[in-house]
């Protein structure tokens, strides 16, 4: 399959579904024969990022990180999904301007849905004051302005959301 | 151009001549036709490292955090250079286990040579003792025992340097 290299960017809370639409879509990518790439948060944590907390300067420099590798294998043509919270819209815009082949995907769902779902626990960590600056309860979150794809995972079902961002990316002609 | 992704790991002195060697190469392999990418000392501080000093362990970190980089661009098709002192052997040794597609070059001159040539003046001010910690002046050096090409920078032209890597190249089927 042709493909051009680009960086799926996947924002949204913590429980919101950015890790389930990106594996969803790794799937369907690769049964299209793509060459693509999944930037994990606990890979990338355990090898690049081991140093960092979550103030909003270590946030930034986390973000990053995370871009510089992403814009390395994109210019390679690889096809990157990278599902992390990333909640500062100004470094969001930073990595679409530095990586130019961008796709920013919000993956929307209320606070209130993904602290029902509360998939890893932490929610409830944080409501217990184990876990502080969580993101959407006590450190900020700024939705994007002009995403390329909006997936609300309250609403609509995986393969949904899935369809939409392989639209947008034949759209664009990253893959054919 | 046919190619298999591989790191080539160039160890040795500042001064020895890696990064001239790198640069070589890279239009060699550039002339061939092949995709490849050189893990810039510099590029790298700024964007992956910039918190890390010199300690063992800050080197450490470095090695490991520019081999990260390394391996997924090697696994993706890319020639993948990198030109870094990386003065400790076991942490070369890591990276080989964990890249798999790895060439070692031991660029190799003498220290005496190195500080003669002294092309960025790092010795002068070694010397002059506004450097510390500086690989084979006051911080250790642990040259490889087996590397996959030694390049004597000393006794040999840059020309013949790039023909011995490209030939190793060749000869374990990563460049055709």
């Amino acid at each position: 399959m042709k493909q051009r290299g680009v960086t799926v960017w996947f924002t949204g809370f913590s429980g919101a579904g950015k890790s389930t639409i990106a594996t969803a879509l790794t799937e369907e990518l690769k049964s299209q024969g793509c060459d693509l790439e999944v930037l994990d948060g606990d890979e990338i944590r355990e090898n690049l990022t081991k140093d960092l907390g979550f103030s909003k300067e270590d946030r930034d420099t986390n973000i990053r990180r995370i871009g510089f590798v992403a814009k390395l294998l994109t210019r390679h043509g690889v096809i990157v999904l990278v599902p992390v919270i990333s909640p500062y819209r100004a470094i969001r815009e930073e990595m679409r301007k530095n990586i130019s082949d961008f796709i920013e995907v919000f993956v929307n769902a209320p606070i209130s849905v993904c602290e029902e779902r509360d998939v890893k626990g932490l929610y409830k960590k944080v409501r217990a004051g184990e876990i502080k600056q969580f993101t959407g309860i006590d450190d900020p979150y700024e939705p994007p302005l002009n995403p390329e794809v909006e997936c609300r995972t309250d609403l609509e079902e995986l393969p949904e959301s899935v369809a939409k961002i392989m639209d947008k990316l034949k759209e664009l002609g990253y893959v054919a």
